[in-house]
């Protein structure tokens, strides 16, 4: 007779635990996941792709991100190490972001998730250029 | 003068409106985080990619779904023709799920997430396989 399937519970995220990110398991898409598996993070890298650096720039996308949400994931991304703040490129004392050499690795899941939509979302189309 | 960008809000999201997955922009990547950008939906697609079909196929994952929100997931991801309901394989009344062909798509999405996660989150490691 087959043995049933194991009960499994979500692990136990005890505050410090969360703060540090808990695995939900070692499969890698689960940790990717863990990261930016949400409607806006890979928005944010979207825009920062695409040349955008400014929390203003991000906040004017079309989507219309809230900006508590913004500040929330641009500070989640800063301590995952995808971003990273650089002097504003117009020399005033603003902080600016780019994308580190983690971040710029996201490109492959942000192509095919465009092409995902290309090809099936109707009246979707490529409407944001590099600045 | 530049007029100041108008202040965006999130969409309400009344349950009947999140049935129809009302469309942040005309953005692809966007419209295609809108149906798969959260932590979960693309691991019950990663499950169905290895050959799991079952509800309890999809609760028993080492991730730990609940299982509100896994029934909420597969209802959300049939509306929208990325899964389908078959027949149970052992012949039992309860039904199962299969990819569409559109669901089939999202391969290249889970393998540039799975990449991304075996390149930059430690410990992780492939570990299901397909059944």
């Amino acid at each position: 007779m087959a043995k049933p399937a194991p009960k499994r519970r979500a692990p136990p995220t005890r505050p410090e635990q969360r703060a540090a990110s808990p695995r939900r398991s070692p499969c890698p898409v689960a940790a990717t996941l863990d990261l930016v598996g949400d409607r806006w993070t890979l928005l944010i890298v979207r825009d920062l792709m695409l040349g955008r650096a400014r929390f203003r720039d991000f906040a004017a996308s079309p989507e219309g991100i809230p900006t508590n949400i913004l500040s929330d994931r641009l500070e989640r991304l800063r301590l995952h190490g995808v971003i990273e703040q650089i002097p504003a490129p117009d020399g005033t004392k603003r902080l600016a972001y780019q994308l580190t050499k983690k971040g710029h690795s996201l490109r492959p899941v942000l192509a095919a998730l465009r092409d995902w939509g290309l090809a099936w979302e109707k009246e979707t189309r490529v409407l944001l250029v590099t600045k």
